[in-house]
């Protein structure tokens, strides 16, 4: 039975890291729900991918979703910045549903203070802030902690992709 | 008399925060001297603004330099994933010299594990990874901590121009 995953973006988001995931849930039956800040808006990754809003942070509730996919590049520090991501983030944390996030996604979950002694991974840049934040660190190309599915970079995605259809199943 | 400051600056950095500072600092006698990955290579800010990197990251010493300033955007995300800049930020604040970082220049400083027990602020997007860090965090246009000066985005910049200028003096 196919899950609704809510996949929190923003502009200069890395293009695969959106894509090839977003691909290979819909293929496993799974729905994705793109929210940004607009509904109906264009939403433009760091290589020109296009991806149009299907819905806003104002209008979403975490109750109406099974799972949260966070993509990396420059999108998640912008999301972190307003507070009604935050607390959508920490939602699904808190309520222990499925949560994928790759490269910066995680530093959704720093501002969200939802990761300590959690195992996780993620880009090289935000390595000391994930440790700060309480984070026990593993430089994998994929870290599951129960519910929780980090990656570091778009060579990753195809093990981001597995453990994170293993928690959808 | 004046003091030689390392600028350090990729591509995406916040516009004014680089040209309004490095302009009041080369008005009061001062000399910039912008550090990126490559000498000779032109640097674009997110809002178009070109700057040619006078040296290469390869190339400098900390030794040469009285101060370093770090500009905002998405520039010092990218900076810090090298180890070179990173330590070459850490160097500064070991020595004790000028250190002015605006918006999310304060991230370097976080990978260089430099902050704990200082006084400081920084962009909204940063303030749990700034907290984490050990920062006390202030919310201020412009926070001085004996050598480091920190403001959160390009409307402090009259403050954060006014205390580094301070510290160089």
């Amino acid at each position: 039975m196919g899950k609704k995953i809510a996949c929190v973006l923003t502009n200069n988001f890395e293009d695969s890291e959106y894509s090839e995931p977003a691909k290979a849930f819909k293929e496993a039956g799974h729905e994705v729900t793109v929210i940004g800040f607009e509904k109906g808006s264009t939403i433009t990754g760091e290589h020109g991918t296009k991806v149009t809003a299907d819905a806003s942070i104002a209008d979403v509730k975490p109750e109406d979703f099974d799972a949260l996919f966070i993509p990396g590049g420059f999108s998640p520090d912008q999301l972190r910045a307003d507070d009604r991501f935050v607390a959508f983030a920490k939602a699904f944390m808190d309520a222990d549903k499925g949560v994928f996030a790759i490269c910066h996604g995680p530093q959704l979950l720093i501002t969200a203070d939802v990761l300590k002694d959690r195992k996780a991974t993620g880009y090289k840049s935000i390595v000391q802030d994930l440790k700060n934040a309480g984070v026990k660190f593993q430089d994998e190309e994929v870290v599951v902690c129960h519910n929780l599915v980090t990656s570091r970079t778009p060579d990753d995605i195809p093990a981001f992709n597995r453990e994170s259809l293993k928690v959808l199943a």
